[in-house]
C-alpha cells in the first residue's frame, strides 16, 4: 500500500478487501463484486438496500399468429396475475430473499381490474402488444420513446423510495423471438445463431420459428440499416417490456445504481441501452447465463462473465434473484468482516 | 402421468414440478435440487429447517514445521476465536443467510478459556494437533475413531436441536497437504495432481510442499496398502478436523439430513466417509468448485457437478454458505409455486 501518497479509492477498496482475515483472493468473485460495487458507489462501504426485481410484461403481435411460440399469447395476463398473487417463481425467490418485486404492464393485451389488486401492478401500458412484425414495424418510434420514458419513470421511483439495487426480468410471450432478432442486427451475427427454444419448442418448431425469424430480418433490414440505431430497433422488431428495460437501464445507470441483469431477453435489452449510453454495462452484475442458446453468445459478445450457470431459463427476473444473494455477500463481508490487525490474526508474512 | 396405478415418489415429485407455472425444465438445476431434496426427505414437501454450518478445526503437525503452508500454525486458534467473536467470513455469510453456525475444537494447539465464550465452541479436543506425518503416523487409530465418534456426536446433537441440513467446513493451517495426501491414496491419482497452492504458496513453496508430499506418501504407503481403509489413512495422513468430519458425514447420511460439500478438504472427508458407507454421497450437494486446485479433479472422481464456481478457496464451509440460498429455493418453489391449474395459466398444449 502507497503511503503519503492519495490513493485511488479502487485502491483503498483493494486495500480493505487484502486485509480481512483470508488469504489474499480467497473469496474469488465475491471479491470483484465487492470491489465493483464499491467503485460504484464512490465508498469502501457500500451497500445493497432495498434490492428491488422488476417484471416488465408485454404481448408481442408475432405470438398471436403461433409461429414462434408454444405457449399462447394469453399466457402472457395469465402469469402477470399470477405474479399479482403471489405463484409465480419470482414471487417466491423475492420472499426468500428479502427482494422486493415490482411487475410493470408495458403492454400486455389485457384490461387489468386494478381495483382488485390495489398498489400489485404498476400500469405503464403503451398498447395491448405490439404489432406483427411479420407484416409491419412492432411500434412506432413515439410508442418506443413513450416505452423508454416510462422505464425511466419506474426506476426513479424506485430509487426515490430508498432502493440502490435493481434486476431487471420479463414476461412476454414469443419475447426471445424479439430478443433474438434485436441481438442479431446489434451484434451482426446470424438470425440462426440467435434463435433458441424460447420456453420449450421442439426441434421442428425451433426450425419454424428460425426460418419466420430470418424473413423478419431480412423485412426490417433495409429500414434499420437506413437508420441504425437502438430506437429504430425497438420500433421494428421489440417489445414494449424491451423498450420499456432499455430505458429502465438507463435510469439505473445514470442513478448509478447496482444493476442485475438476468437472461436473454434481458440482455438483450441491455445491447439496445448500451447502443444509446455506452457506459450503462459498468453497472452492471450478470446474474447467470441462462439455458437459452444465444444467451452464451451474447455475453461474449459484451466480455461478461455471468456468476451463475445453473441452467435457468424462465425469465421473470429468476437468474437475477437467484445472484442478489451472492452481491448481498460481498457488500457484507466487506462491511462486516474483522481486519487481520482488528481480530490478532497473524498475516502469511508472519511465517518465520 | 401414469394414472390407477401407483406412482413412485420420484414420479410425483417430477409430476408437482412439471406442473408449476413455468416450461418443463425452465428452473434448471433448481429442479434437479427439489427432485433429490424430496427423495432425501421422503416427500413431495421437503424442507430445510434450521441449516447449520458446523466448523471443524485442528491443528497439523506438518504445518509447525513451516514446509507446507505460508500461514503459521497459530493462526488456526486465531481463526477459531474469530469465528467465535464473530469476524471471520463464515459468521458473515451464516448471519446474512439466516444459516446457524456451529465450531467444535476437533484439536487445536490452544487451551480455549470457554468460561470467556460460553456456548460459541463446541469442545471435542482429540489432542493439541496431529503429529508430523513427515515423522510418524498423524494420530492413532483410537484416535481416529474417537474423532469419528465426535463428529457423529455434534451432528447427532444438531439434529436432535431441529436441524435438518447441514454443511461442513473446517479451519486447520496445513490442511490442504493433509487433503491432498488422502485424495492420492483414496483416488490412485499421483500426489503432484492432488497438491495445489493451499492458502496462497507461490511457485517455489508449492514446488518445497509437493516434494516433502510425495515423500510423506512414500512413506506412509506401506502400511496403508498392508492395511487399505478410511481409518488407516486418517491415522497415517490425516487430521482430527478432517476424520471428525468423516464421523459427521456418516451420521448426517444415517440421519437422511440434506448434507452440502464445501470445498478441497470436505470433499476429502467426504472421499474417506465414501469408504466407510458407499451411500453417503446421495445425500450430498456439492456447493461449489474450489479455487483450490485438485478440487476439480476430486469432483470428477466422484461425478459431482457443483452448483457453483465462483473461484473462493478459503474453507470455513463458506461455499457452502453460498450455496444453502439455492437450496432453500428450490424447496420453496416446490412448496410454494403455484400449478398450471391453480393459477389458470394455459399449458403448452393449449396451443391452436
Amino acid at each position: 500500500m502507497q503511503t503519503g501518497t492519495q490513493l485511488t479509492l479502487r485502491q483503498r477498496l483493494q486495500h480493505v478487501i487484502d486485509n480481512k482475515t483470508k488469504p489474499p483472493g480467497a473469496l474469488g468473485r465475491l471479491e470483484e463484486i465487492a470491489l465493483q460495487t464499491g467503485l460504484i458507489q464512490g465508498t469502501i462501504h457500500p451497500q445493497l438496500n432495498r434490492p428491488y426485481i422488476v417484471v416488465f410484461a408485454g404481448d408481442h403481435g408475432i405470438a398471436g399468429a403461433g409461429l414462434v411460440n408454444p405457449y399462447p399469447q394469453a399466457v402472457t395476463a395469465q402469469m402477470v396475475l399470477n405474479f399479482i398473487t403471489g405463484g409465480a417463481a419470482i414471487n417466491v425467490f423475492c420472499r426468500l430473499h428479502h427482494i422486493g418485486l415490482c411487475v410493470v404492464d408495458a403492454g400486455v393485451n389485457f384490461d387489468f381490474d386494478e381495483q382488485l389488486f390495489p398498489g400489485k401492478l404498476v400500469s405503464k401500458k403503451i398498447g395491448y402488444g405490439t404489432r406483427n412484425y411479420l407484416e409491419t414495424a412492432a411500434m412506432t418510434i413515439e410508442e418506443a420513446e413513450r416505452a423508454i420514458a416510462a422505464g425511466r419513470q419506474v426506476v426513479t421511483d424506485l430509487y426515490a423510495s430508498g432502493c440502490n439495487c435493481v434486476g431487471f426480468g420479463e414476461m412476454g410471450i414469443g419475447n426471445t423471438s424479439s430478443a433474438s432478432l434485436i441481438m442479431s442486427y446489434v451484434t451482426g451475427m446470424p438470425v440462426e445463431e440467435c434463435v433458441g427454444r424460447g420456453t420449450g419448442t421442439n426441434d421442428e418448431q425451433l426450425s419454424k420459428k428460425t426460418d419466420v425469424l430470418r424473413e423478419v430480418f431480412r423485412r426490417h433490414l433495409p429500414a434499420i440499416a437506413a437508420n441504425p440505431g437502438a430506437m429504430t430497433i425497438l420500433s421494428h422488431v421489440g417489445g414494449f417490456e424491451i423498450a420499456m428495460m432499455t430505458g429502465a437501464y438507463l435510469k439505473a445507470a445514470e442513478l448509478r445504481m447496482i444493476v442485475v441483469v438476468d437472461g436473454f431477453i434481458s440482455t438483450a435489452a441491455l445491447l439496445l441501452a448500451r447502443l444509446i449510453k455506452s457506459d450503462v454495462q459498468d453497472f452492471c452484475f450478470f446474474a447467470h447465463a441462462s439455458g437459452e442458446r444465444g444467451h452464451a453468445r451474447m455475453l461474449d459478445y459484451l466480455d461478461a462473465d455471468p456468476l451463475l450457470d445453473l441452467g435457468m431459463r424462465l425469465g421473470e427476473g429468476t437468474g437475477a434473484a437467484m445472484a442478489i444473494p451472492l452481491l448481498q455477500s460481498s457488500v457484507h463481508f466487506l462491511r462486516e468482516m474483522a481486519s487481520f490487525e482488528s481480530a490478532g490474526v497473524s498475516s502469511a508474512s508472519a511465517q518465520p
